[in-house]
Parts: structure tokens; C-alpha cells; sequence
């Protein structure tokens, strides 16, 4: 069983990553990439099904900063 | 319109990121996780239409580490 926590920017909180790969692409000749959104996604592999109060847990505290991130949960 | 380009390590490339967050997660407690894979998505806004050839150009050159990394492209 899988489960994939994916972690991304919230609105509004600066991307530096995202940001200098843009000025890049831009500098280097690729001027119509208008923005460029990073996220992270983690993929666990799970011996049993966990309850998706203990994969919250896991996201929150582990994964991501909830002041600057949220995350999603798929299960696979 | 909008290209999602996603990077991940190929098959038997060793992931110290997602190893240490296993054997951090085993260690407090979820034990039932048998292995993290990571991947990383760069969200390209773009003004209009980029050939493939040119999206595969960024996504080898610049996103990705062809020796290690392999990559998937996808658009929204």
C-alpha cells in the first residue's frame, strides 16, 4: 500500500527555489515560462493500512512546515 | 497553460533524503513504513505553447540530473 504526501508553498509565501530557476530559464532564452511552482511529494510504503489520522501526523510534523506549507494526501 | 515536470532517482540510486525520514519515522513510532521515495514537481506557468523538444530541453538540462534522475512531463 502507498500513500504520497505531496508539500507545496502556500499562496503568497515566496519561492526562492522556484523563483532563480525562473530567472534562468528566462536569461537563458526560454522567455515564456511565466512562473515556475515547486512541490515535494514523499511516497510511503506501508506494510498494513494506517489510519489517515496517524498519516496527518506524519505530514504535519514531519514532512512539511505548516506555517509556509500545505500538503495533499493521495493513496495509491 | 501549464507543464508539470517531475523528477524522481532512477531505480537502485540510493535517496539519502527519503532514507533518513524512514529511519526517523521507524524510530518515533510508525513502524508499518517499509520505504520513502521522494520526487520533486516544477510547475511551469507558460505564455503560450512550448514545443516538447524545448520542455525536454529544461527538464534534462536544467531540472534534472540525467545520470541519476529521470523525469516525467505532464501537462495541465
Amino acid at each position: 500500500m502507498k500513500v504520497k504526501i505531496t508539500v507545496s508553498f502556500k499562496k503568497g509565501i515566496f519561492n526562492p527555489e522556484g523563483d532563480t530557476i525562473l530567472r534562468t530559464l528566462n536569461k537563458i532564452g526560454y522567455e515564456n515560462v511565466k512562473k515556475v511552482g515547486i512541490e515535494r511529494s514523499f511516497i510511503l510504503e506501508l506494510s498494513e493500512e494506517m489510519p489517515e489520522e496517524k498519516i496527518n501526523e506524519i505530514a504535519q510534523n514531519i514532512l512539511s512546515n505548516p506555517v509556509i506549507e500545505d500538503y495533499t494526501v493521495t493513496k495509491e
